[in-house]
């Protein structure tokens, strides 16, 4: 959420040819013989103006009359696909099925709902969170959706980690930015995957074209809380700013913090890392430029 | 649609076991990499309570979200597929890629829709009707709805015929029933392609175990008006309930024909068939049971 609304912030102060945004798809989850991309689809929906602000997930008013009809059918109905999101996922697995690439399908799906700036997958190949729970291996929507973190976590591991490449524009993003920001996104759920790709936390560590820069996801110690604050609990990571700057050590050279976080700060920067603070709360679309703004100004200085 | 009101009737007047309700699959399609069965739908939809009186396809009172959003997107949507009815395709296909039959599936899904009475397809194997039209060769659906009966027709083909064979029960029935029924649907398009399955006229042609029916589905000649009208009538077939009788020679023992169409009792005699004379036309519920009583006791007769 707090990636796709800052993403939307950068989409009003860049114009598309000087934004790439780069999405998680390990949570990507096969539902109905269809691939459904969560995170793609939340970053694709916010930019078009049609996501649900209430949920974080799916289209704004949308009906349930599918799902409905399918649970009277006996079919599972845990993932709340709405009619108007499941015609995504019919029409991304139809151009998968044809052979197109997730991020071709992507750009297809981005100019009918008149996105302009270029959404891409983090890669095109398949790299899947598998959360290792006492109930056994789960998928990420599985665990999160249909048993509602109910299951004791041990570990996360990352399918298809080192194996799957970076999508081709990301990779060449890499090579041609001038910049990295890192939205406020889940360090361990939705970040991690990303760099768990084939030689990309090498790419970003050697990143020199420019500042990489972190909104911290952690605001007061609170971003986490919920079925997401159980789950990293009981992995044992450090629910904080501090422990969120941690995770990105070697990989940013700017961390930004929530106002509220500035006893923070000086911990921080004795861990190598600039620490600027900010509001980083988007509450507002106006919320979402001012940081989009600021960033840009630290990534230009 | 005279051939599901039928299967109504006669489901109000039978138990489930002694009524097995054979239906056409020639019209199937697929449509967003989904199993259609426009017809077995029909037929389920009606026996279910929840078919659309006004269309004659679909379920009353449909959404149509998961189309809208698709023709947004770009996709062919020309097939009117509404939201519950497309949880019909999504579960149908779902269950022929675990493996199972399309009677097995059909059974299954009529379960769940409350049908007690059993309705097969005519084969669990693929005979498609094919229109050889002057625009190239089109799937049924694809002529009649997508391209609204436009191109001219030079003949129809079933595709598969000879090699696709009866479903299971289907079969069975042919072997243990004491009496078959036409339904009065459309000889051309609806019963050809039953009769076009590997040696299925030559076992209803031999069929000995009691009377065979066919109830007319031209009335006063204006059953086939509209566009079926047009291509009966490119095709050279004559339409009226004479011409009707002539394609069930050899198949059928009594031919029902409307009040409205008496004058046309002599000639059909004379072609060897008994004639009986009927109100055919179901307006109502009633008309449906008492066409299906009427049926039932030249059976029994």
């Amino acid at each position: 959420m707090g990636g796709a609304k800052l993403a939307w912030g950068l989409a009003q102060v860049l114009p598309p040819e000087e934004l790439l945004i780069v999405v998680n798809t390990g949570d990507d989850e096969e539902f109905y013989d269809l691939h459904v991309s969560p995170d793609l689809d939340t970053v694709m929906y916010t930019l078009a103006g049609l996501a649900n602000p209430q949920t974080g997930w799916g289209i704004e008013g949308d009906s349930f009359n599918v799902l409905d009809m399918m649970a009277h059918y006996g079919a599972p109905s845990w993932f709340k696909l709405g009619d108007r999101d499941l015609a995504t996922h019919i029409q991304r697995s139809r151009l998968l099925s044809a052979g197109q690439s997730l991020s071709q399908v992507t750009r297809r799906l981005c100019q009918s709902l008149g996105v302009q700036h270029r959404v891409v997958p983090m890669s095109d190949e398949r790299l899947r969170t598998v959360v290792i729970t006492d109930e056994g291996e789960l998928s990420f929507q599985r665990y999160f959706v249909a048993c509602r973190c109910r299951p004791q976590v041990h570990s996360l591991r990352f399918e298809g980690a080192g194996d799957a490449r970076p999508a081709p524009e990301f990779a060449q993003a890499l090579e041609q930015a001038s910049g990295l920001i890192f939205c406020p996104s889940n360090p361990f759920l939705s970040i991690a995957p990303i760099l768990a790709l084939a030689g990309l936390r090498d790419r970003i560590a050697s990143f020199s074209r420019g500042p990489r820069l972190a909104v911290s996801p952690i605001v007061h110690g609170q971003a986490l809380r919920g079925p997401a604050g159980k789950l990293l609990g009981e992995l044992g990571y450090e629910i904080s700013c501090l422990g969120a700057a941690r995770q990105y050590l070697g990989l940013c050279d700017i961390f930004v913090i929530d106002e509220q976080d500035a006893d923070q700060a000086q911990a921080i920067s004795e861990l190598g890392l600039q620490v600027e603070i900010a509001q980083t709360v988007m509450s507002s679309d106006q919320d979402r430029v001012e940081l989009a703004n600021l960033l840009l100004r630290l990534l230009r200085a």
